[in-house]
């Protein structure tokens, strides 16, 4: 399912040394041809092995496993509004793995705090400039046709806090703000097409029902290209903090227009200028206007493995080490990836790995022959086929200036230093 | 992303008729051109738009609904040996979404109950017939690069219950002995490449390090096609039920083979006949032999909505409701699904939705217009890009009698009754 045989894979098959020095590997006895008596005798002496384990009936919902409670979303004050409800709680992208996090993991912003909304009493209303105005409940809902697609989402902040330079040693910090899931729900065209649209609608506000009543404004082109109503995400129900029952699902586009806790949607000939549509996610420039209706998230990348989370341990010099990195686009689909161990002065192509799916996380890969005491600056620039590339940090900050906080997807840069451990630098280019 | 545009897709868009009866849709107004008062006044009283939310801090490992308490694995005393530890506990297929099963839904099969492995005593012994011995720890394992792929993974005991009749009226129990989710590992022929593997080496046998040293032994054409140790399932650590830190995963083939809590690898010239494939895991044929070395999961399918869970309520008539059903195959890539809705005796052809994986779950489905009082028998018959569709019950018990527990893949049918409730039955042809 590759979408490119990576030239990489070959030279593995011909290299064969992941582990180039015996003395690396502590436990094994990788030089000899048979194991060591003790190597034989590690296998028989594990507690878990000597008695039953638990019942099958004891989480019929299952949890994580004791051993990974530090892998966890994290909040600091340091982030959005510094209120601990109205806030932020960002994914552990330093541990993430393929192109889905678990629901438990996603990020979770909210703006009043997270409402539990009783399914039998929630209703969908749909009025304003259709033929027919109609309120839902969660089963009508239901109802109609569905889909399922995999898309990100990622709050316009994500890494809005490094426009001077990194503050925060952290991948789960500064790049955590998004999240990526499989979502099931019904496009909104559908539901235009039995309903009636006017033909005066040129836009659509969706409304939340939580305490906060998140308001957002969208264009008409965008319902009727892909916007979705979901419910579904990861194969069960949203969880509370993603909007249960339903949010709003716009891929590629800020997370904050992702409306959770829906309520309503009005159409009407004219957007509305909510308040987080005016005094907040509109982008500062240094002329002192700001961009306003600013919605796809653009092309961007990062490393993600190593991390500052997750140094280099116990590497010997000619080992081979997959980097690893997650690449997206709110505007198409990752056709690209170059990656740079010089902080962006010269550039490789990285593989791209598994699905490579329009507006979604992609994986990329570089396979690296260490080298003992090497220093490295670790920099990756995606392109996308809507024709855009990662910008260098001399040229974002030319156009926005460094007062804005949305919409940074200038290249990043991760330090690797000659003990193996991983700083969050910035490189001018 | 569908693989084939759906010729209902253009029909929905023609006729409008989701909901064709005003009356069915109690609290809305479907007729009108405008929303009643009473319709407005609903969305300004719901008690959780009045208070702050939980903080996001609440829950950084997040939890489902407390609405949704009735969505779990379940278990029953007449499945597997009808010990709560050496049994199994069956995913909610009725409440899936999507190609994800979420891992806290993972369908659960242990032999000694679920065994928590400390990963920093976690070794992998790999050893036997390669030039190079080794005993990995968890980090050194994750060291190799690594490979993400979306399958299922099913029990072949799944429907083995219906031999004889449907014992279930239930899609969770007659179905939910199987899950899917993205795996996240490494190939075992990325190992061995390093490892060097001799070329008398024709099987490997797999040990899990729990209680019941489960052990299976794999051909190695098999090992060498696409045969996985994983890590990641849904972008996290694997669940203590599903063998955290490590397991087998051979795709497409029997649950029981993908040995969980992985510690050893061994490669021999003849295979080991372990007790869980000669006492069991074999499949007796009626002329008093038993079937050995049974490996994949053969094309099956079923209708996963409605379901005996999750009846049709409240449909009038002419409304067009969505028939939804999942499909795979062991052997490769599901190429289509015929549908019927009197019990097989006709068939139309279903679409298929969203993405179509190799050795994958893939979901169909089939826009109805419900008539007033009608009955149905709903039935599936998928098909695979190896060649095979699935059998009727007349041709699958002819050959394999009512002996065997495993791999039955016969077509399954579900009757819909005058009011709408679900049964599940057996239609002989």
């Amino acid at each position: 399912m590759d979408n490119k045989k990576s030239q990489q894979d070959l030279e593995i098959s011909a290299r064969r040394d992941f582990f180039k020095k015996t003395a690396a590997l502590g436990v094994t006895a990788l030089a000899g041809t048979s194991l060591a008596a003790d190597d034989k005798a590690i296998m028989h002496h594990v507690p878990w092995g000597q008695t039953w384990g638990d019942p099958i009936t004891k989480n019929l919902y299952g949890v994580p496993s004791k051993y990974e409670h530090n892998v966890t979303r994290r909040y600091t004050k340091l982030l959005a509004s510094g209120n601990y409800r109205a806030s932020i709680a960002v994914t552990p992208i330093h541990e993430s793995e393929g192109i889905i996090t678990p629901n438990g993991l996603f990020f979770s912003r909210s703006h009043g705090g997270v409402a539990h909304v009783n399914p039998d009493e929630f209703r969908l209303m749909i009025h304003g400039l259709v033929d027919k105005e109609i309120v839902l409940t969660l089963d009508q809902l239901k109802r109609y046709p569905k889909v399922t697609r995999t898309h990100f989402i990622e709050c316009p902040a994500n890494g809005g806090q490094e426009w001077r330079g990194p503050q925060f040693n952290s991948l789960q910090f500064a790049k955590g703000f998004m999240a990526s899931a499989e979502w099931t729900g019904v496009y909104i065209k559908t539901i235009l097409e039995d309903l009636g649209i006017k033909p005066e609608a040129q836009w659509m506000l969706a409304e939340g029902s939580d305490n906060s009543e998140m308001g957002r404004t969208i264009p008409m082109d965008k319902v009727l290209d892909d916007a979705m109503i979901v419910w579904g995400q990861n194969g069960e129900a949203l969880r509370p903090e993603q909007g249960y029952p339903v949010r709003l699902l716009l891929p590629g586009w800020e997370g904050n227009l992702c409306v959770k806790w829906l309520k309503r949607l009005e159409f009407a000939a004219e957007p509305w200028y909510c308040k987080e549509e005016t005094s907040k996610y509109t982008a500062l420039k240094p002329t002192g206007k700001a961009i306003q209706h600013f919605y796809a998230n653009e092309v961007n990348s990062t490393v993600v493995s190593p991390s500052p989370e997750k140094p280099w341990k116990d590497l010997a010099d000619g080992d081979i080490i997959e980097i690893e990195g997650l690449a997206w686009s709110g505007m198409g689909t990752i056709t690209g990836v170059d990656f740079s161990t010089d902080g962006g002065k010269s550039y490789v192509e990285a593989s791209l790995k598994g699905l490579v799916l329009p507006k979604s996380w992609t994986r990329w890969s570089y396979m690296h022959t260490y080298k003992k005491g090497e220093t490295l600056l670790l920099t990756s620039r995606a392109m996308d086929d809507a024709g855009y590339i990662q910008p260098t940090i001399d040229q974002e900050t030319k156009v926005m200036g460094v007062e804005s906080v949305y919409h940074r997807n200038a290249v990043e840069t991760w330090e690797v230093t000659a003990e193996g451990k991983v700083n969050h630098v910035q490189i001018r280019s």
